[in-house]
């Protein structure tokens, strides 16, 4: 077998065979196909695509080149959470607690930020002395203990993705569907657990552009999940303005606490029960809505998510005094208003735009070498359909080096304000499974 | 400006600069560029293509990622000849002679062979003494005494298209107009003539197998030509049979010389006739065809040609006795008649086979490291159109390593004899310029 004739019969719009994909996987992952066919491929790929078939082994063979995580010795059903990443997405370190104290354990393995998007590690590391590269066993025994556990992503898990998507990342490979979805679930199903729920993101600050696209990726992955006999539901959820008010590390860490103290944004609320709810019905906590909402609810009325992550942040060697005292965190040299110059209702928010702007203030990475300022960040004030006055404050900038003119007007840009009544916009479109 | 860039550009159907072309070509010949880039860059141009602008500066990027012969010292208009190969196709050892004994100089630069198609320099080196690598002074110096030189190219002509085309080989990138039309037009280009003929083959023995994209290619290896202001003509030509009667490098050689000879196959000559006519005009020697077919026609009859084809052999070290006693060409072990099983007309014969056979015998090579056996390969009794008797012999076999039941089953197959009369086939389709 060629790989030069498993480019063409691709690039000819022909199916890869089930042997065809074990041989261009397992040589890639050792380094006996070189970048430049395998780039060559994922090329093609992107024109022909894949079909549900190949998907699957693809996603298949992607799972096992490396590590595939055993969590047989944690007791009842775990469910995994993925989110396709957005702005101000810190819904992972309010519903893992939440669903946690409904006594479904959540052994979750998390990524870091890139570009616009924040990663749930970097947030978490806000917390002095927390770490999140632990051993496999220390893993496994404090999710038996406390029920909840957010580390790194093993070094071993899906060595194929991790050099695919290197590549991808360099060639303008990465937005095809059929490898954004066999990326995915060859993590999520060699993370082991036994049932799945994405957040499939759409809007200008996430990947997917457009609803349909997310819907597309969803049902890819769905069908994915399920071919490998795995529960896997999507919600398809809104990004056209960032999730919650804060975003920026510790800022986001500050609003995760408010919402387990039963005050935070409601929109970031109401994405945690209904994810929750769906993650509760399949680890078989209950079979309707209804109740997991209340489950989940009631974690947050009693404190015992909150009381959940403050258990998890100690285990992992973090200071959880920063959970119960907030102000501790480290404060910026200067935090700036920025106020709207009319008055009207906004009716849009440029997502991307702001989470850029985080990033230039030094709370994310444009290069993965880059070092991260968790203290800094924006909190918006006004988010769409919020009515606003002229002098109203629309942001608050978190910063320790200023703030430029052109990241001022990228801010002031961000924000369309009209004199017309605004309604806000659907959070959730759709629950897919 | 970054490559991924332009990769996602091309991807998504934009068009490159011609900066951005100049950036692309100089960064990958001077290794700035990654093939793994380039290659995804070549996939998404097999997809996207390239469009007349972008395929002319393309091409002129290449031309000049190295050096570019000046031929200016030798006087008189300068057209270069170029085949996009077949079988059997010794075209060029022909009609070099040909041209210039009409007084045109013949300044040409040959390749190898590869697979099925057999190379101008391997069959030219079956003359023992001849050398084909040949310094640009005497190259210059040999075509001012005697109109005539072939030689190999030189290593410093079109880097850039010696990277991508082994990139291509190993991709499944080859087969791109743009791309073929930008690898041989750079490369005619550097070569430093005044004008190019080109003889575009279609059909199974050939690399475009239809005729339309014979001619898509012609078109647009002519848009370039003109737009780097060379008069560049093209012929359209059949190689759904081989061209003449013998395959292999001296049966080759021997068949040329019995064409210069005034008995050679009637189609090597049409062929040779009709594209000399086209480079008499494109040299300035005359205006219409019927004149240059007679001047031509001439330096048969008068062996002009053929006392030119010996200085040449002479002037590049080979043994010039062969041109007049080709009886001196090593023999064979053996010679192996393979005979019709029926009688009828040769409707059609496999030209990529019967090459194949020929390679396979150790005539040609299966990858560039092969060594050749100059002796070896088929002499075809029987072409398309031919009245056959059952036991009439078909083929001439000749070989140092007997014949296998597989070879001799394939050049069985390779004909098809049917029991209705069959035209002959037109040779050449079409004139383009």
């Amino acid at each position: 077998m060629y790989m030069v004739d498993l480019i063409q019969k691709k690039r000819d719009g022909g199916l890869l065979s089930d042997e065809e994909i074990h041989f261009m996987i397992e040589g890639y992952t050792h380094n006996k196909i070189p970048d430049y066919q395998m780039s060559a491929m994922l090329m093609a790929i992107c024109f022909q695509g894949l079909n549900q078939h190949e998907t699957v082994v693809l996603t298949n063979e992607m799972m096992h080149s490396g590590e595939i995580i055993d969590l047989s010795s944690i007791e009842g059903i775990k469910v995994d959470k993925h989110s396709t990443g957005g702005v101000g997405d810190k819904t992972s370190l309010v519903l893992g607690p939440m669903v946690a104290s409904c006594h479904v354990p959540v052994a979750k393995m998390s990524g870091r930020g890139l570009g616009h998007t924040g990663g749930t590690l970097d947030k978490l590391e806000s917390i002095p002395g927390l770490h999140v590269d632990i051993s496999k066993e220390d893993f496994i025994k404090q999710v038996n203990a406390c029920h909840l556990a957010i580390i790194g992503q093993s070094g071993e898990l899906v060595p194929a993705d991790k050099k695919m998507y290197a590549l991808r990342d360099v060639t303008a490979t990465v937005s095809c569907i059929p490898l954004i979805a066999s990326s995915i679930m060859s993590k999520k199903l060699a993370s082991g657990s036994d049932a799945i729920l994405l957040d499939v993101k759409y809007g200008d600050g996430a990947f997917m552009k457009t609803k349909e696209y997310a819907k597309i990726l969803a049902q890819t992955m769905i069908d994915i999940g399920k071919s490998l006999g795995k529960d896997t539901r999507a919600l398809i959820s809104n990004m056209n303005e960032p999730l919650g008010n804060a975003i920026g590390n510790s800022l986001e860490i500050k609003e995760v606490i408010d919402t387990l103290n039963g005050h935070g944004p409601k929109d970031l609320l109401e994405l945690c029960l209904t994810a929750g709810s769906q993650m509760l019905i399949q680890a078989q906590m209950t079979d309707n809505v209804i109740t997991a909402r209340k489950m989940l609810q009631d974690t947050i009325d009693s404190k015992e998510a909150l009381r959940c992550l403050q258990t998890m942040v100690k285990a992992q060697g973090g200071d959880d005094a920063y959970i119960t005292h907030p102000e501790l965190f480290p404060k910026t040299k200067e935090v700036i208003s920025i106020r709207s110059q009319q008055t009207g209702y906004v009716k849009s928010l440029n997502a991307l735009t702001l989470g850029l702007v985080s990033m230039k203030l030094g709370g994310g990475r444009m290069v993965k070498e880059d070092s991260i300022d968790h203290s800094v960040g924006l909190v918006l004030q006004k988010k769409i359909g919020d009515y606003v006055k002229k002098d109203d404050v629309l942001v608050k900038v978190y910063t320790n080096t200023g703030l430029t003119k052109e990241l001022k007007n990228q801010i002031y840009d961000a924000y369309e304000i009209i004199n017309e009544y605004v309604c806000q916009p659907p959070l959730i479109d759709e629950i897919m499974k």
